[in-house]
């Protein structure tokens, strides 16, 4: 140990990475240590391939859409799942090297290895210990494979692998219908594999609002059937290797699990900075500065299992890198909060989760996009979004929604919520003609209807279109 | 002329719809007057059809993109215009439908004639005088045909026509290049026809960002040719039906008119109101009442000629129907401009455009969305969008775009100018990834880096990230 570092990070994923900007900026001592392939989560087995994944699945899919439209010959049409897979690892090694240049001049002060901590002060890396003033934990997060399908991990996938395969098997169950079950599931279905979901709880992707779950396991199952409520496990017959859930037991070739991504924190040591950790074996964090208790540690990213974002993990590891640097913390305002799951029709959540409101000071507006005019030009009439406003003040609070440019309205709302937009404010806007935000509109004036006429101005409130009277 | 009307409408289209919906909650006492078909323009020969023919073709065209996501098979694709056209008059009727059965009801209140004003407070409909203490003008427009066209009215179409057609002739000029011919055209050459687009202006789509213009025009004329800053004119010669501009002649079937809509005022005799007229023999009109001058006389949608929306259509409509029921007339605050042409890449316009800005007190934000990351996923990376802000205070005041989803980014921004932000106040807004809306951070933070240091909260300022500091 030659000299005390400023910072340690790590973990060179997209908090890392963050951390590292901001760290940079400030000073030159420092080191960065990675375990295991350099390249972020998102560029490498996440974010990129997955869309990469379902851009072909869609334009494969969008065939069965042609008729209808008068255009023919789509029997001909053939996907070959060798040629997808190696445009996704195409595109992804592109993604990823631009992940990677960002480490490249540092030298010695990126380094290969498993660290773990020693003291709140300390950590070993490959056998050298090195001391830091300040340490920014941001191990990041691995796929979670229940110990009890360890014989069977040659029938198992998950996003680590799923994108390294040359070909797909011809049926897959895929496990867990959290937001990657459900992209992947949609994807793997659409691209012509016989998939079968299977989620423990009867949410799906997420949604905490159970008239939208329900539009949205209506509009997925007309794809691929999926059993909810019911906990999978896997077995061995004489037919074949099957998923068992309930009284259903299903022959499958290969299994996709995506029951989430636990912390990596295993033997990092976190039992030596002397705070206590919770029952997932993590320490107290503060979310407006990621410290660790009134440690000089921080901890971003996924490995506080708080949630698996790219946006907020990078918000994290700015936050870490500026205070890691300074010798008072800054306390940041989090974002908006906002999901986004990219299956067709989008799902999205904004805000604040149905699930989180306080039903009795709560007005929701909601609209189907099933007669929605431009969505049936386009053969996307199909979904349900719902909208969330106090009942006094008309003030937006969130949303959740299965309809198509969801992914386009939730960051509408997200900016609404943000800046504490009214449900008359936001009528305000102009809605062009046709436009799939005339459905949002519907919703917004559905929420107006049930705000007390005080909470606006007269006109504003009576006439549906809501201008402003200026007199 | 057995009694006096509270008010009469004329027209049935969007404006007069909107005008009655209004008049009705607060008379009985109306008439309302419709020339030709009812059903508005937006739903028979506009926005609906349009986007109807506009979906079909982009569904074919994606075949383009097939083999790249390893899609094979896509030679064998054919497309039956007249099957797509029995579909978008399918869909039509059924808006239309929409349309007219809000006249339904109206017994001998709705009645089909040309009406021509006698007087401030009188007007003739087949022969038959009517007194009324209102008018609400809606006559609405109608597509320009050169008077110089007459002789080759069989080779014209207009999209009064276009969508009547069994099939499509194999070649076709566009002469006009404003959102209505760059729609059609796209379209039209998307669905295998053989298309030339004519301008006389170097402007396309109404674009006045010369940036977004040449990044628009380098994005269509990928696809098919056009001719800017040319006069086309007509003429048969040995070889066939030619358009000519410039040194150029072309031989095609047909010629689409996008020349732009002229107000239905011919004999509607505006000028028994006594006031004065402007050179396209339109009244002043206020655009906060939608009043004329100070006469009972009001004049709404595409007939004075400011515009064609439908959305500022229907605002007009339900400004001049309150405005006729009241006493005196109350001034409304207009939306946020916003025009939004649905060819792909989508060209957009928000608030202020581009030619209307004070270069000396404006600052400019741009991204290129050739490289964005979600796009190249999709194979839509191309385009360009340009935002403008005060340079003092940071505030947005416009933009123009044509980019891949241009009309979800277009509403966005119209929320943000509609509210007055701040670019650093849409950089508190939550990006989700990998997402299209990362390309209009993109422009934001070049806008944000060239705003002066006190014009947001240090760290606001200094952090890419944007998150502000409570501390």
């Amino acid at each position: 140990m030659t000299k005390i570092l400023d910072v340690i990070i790590l973990g060179a994923g997209t908090a890392g990475l963050a951390a590292l900007r901001e760290v940079r900026k400030r000073t030159e001592n420092f080191l960065i240590v990675n375990d295991g392939p350099w390249g972020t989560v998102c560029a490498r087995v996440g974010c990129m391939p997955s869309k990469a994944l379902i851009e072909a699945a869609n334009a494969f899919h969008h065939r069965t859409a042609f008729a209808e439209f008068g255009i023919h010959g789509s029997d001909a049409l053939e996907v070959n799942i060798a040629e997808v897979l190696r445009r996704v690892r195409r595109l992804r090694d592109d993604f990823v090297a631009g992940t990677t240049k960002v480490t490249l001049d540092l030298g010695k002060r990126a380094m290969s290895g498993r660290a773990r901590l020693v003291a709140p002060n300390r950590v070993e890396v490959n056998g050298q210990e090195w001391c830091a003033r300040n340490i920014i934990i941001a191990t990041g997060s691995s796929p979670v494979i229940p110990k009890t399908w360890n014989s069977f991990k040659q029938h198992i996938l998950t996003t680590d692998t799923l994108f390294e395969q040359d070909t797909f098997p011809g049926r897959i169950a895929v496990i867990g219908m959290g937001p990657i079950g459900v992209e992947m599931a949609q994807a793997l279905s659409r691209l012509g594999i016989d998939v079968v979901g299977f989620g423990r709880s009867p949410q799906i992707a997420g949604l905490t609002d159970p008239v939208v779950n329900v539009a949205a396991a209506a509009s997925l199952t007309q794809e691929w059937p999926i059993h909810l409520c019911e906990k999978a496990e896997l077995m061995e017959r004489k037919a074949g290797f099957v998923v068992r859930a309930g009284d259903k037991e299903i022959i499958v070739d290969g299994v996709l699990a995506a029951l989430g991504r636990h912390p990596n924190i295993a033997n990092l040591g976190l039992e030596t900075l002397g705070v206590p950790l919770d029952d997932h074996g993590i320490p107290p964090i503060d979310p407006t500065t990621m410290q660790i208790a009134d440690l000089r540690v921080f901890m971003v990213g996924d490995v506080h299992a708080r949630s698996a974002l790219l946006h907020e993990a990078a918000d994290e590891g700015h936050m870490a890198g500026i205070n890691a640097t300074r010798s008072i913390p800054i306390c940041f305002l989090r974002r908006t909060p906002l999901a986004i799951v990219f299956s067709d029709p989008n799902i999205a959540i904004v805000g604040k989760r149905y699930d989180a409101l306080d039903r009795d000071t709560t007005l929701t507006g909601e609209v189907s996009f099933s007669n929605q005019g431009r969505a049936r030009l386009g053969q996307r009439n199909e979904g349900m979004l719902r909208l969330y406003a106090q009942a006094d003040s008309g003030r937006l609070l969130g949303a959740e929604m299965c309809v198509p440019a969801g992914e386009h309205l939730a960051h509408l709302l997200a900016l609404a919520i943000d800046r504490s937009l009214t449900v008359q404010e936001l009528l305000r806007m102009p809605f062009y003609h046709p436009v799939l935000e005339e459905g949002l509109r519907t919703a917004l004036r559905h929420l107006a209807a049930q705000l007390p006429a005080g909470s606006g101005s007269d006109l504003t409130m009576c006439e549906a279109f809501n201008l402003e009277a200026l007199d």
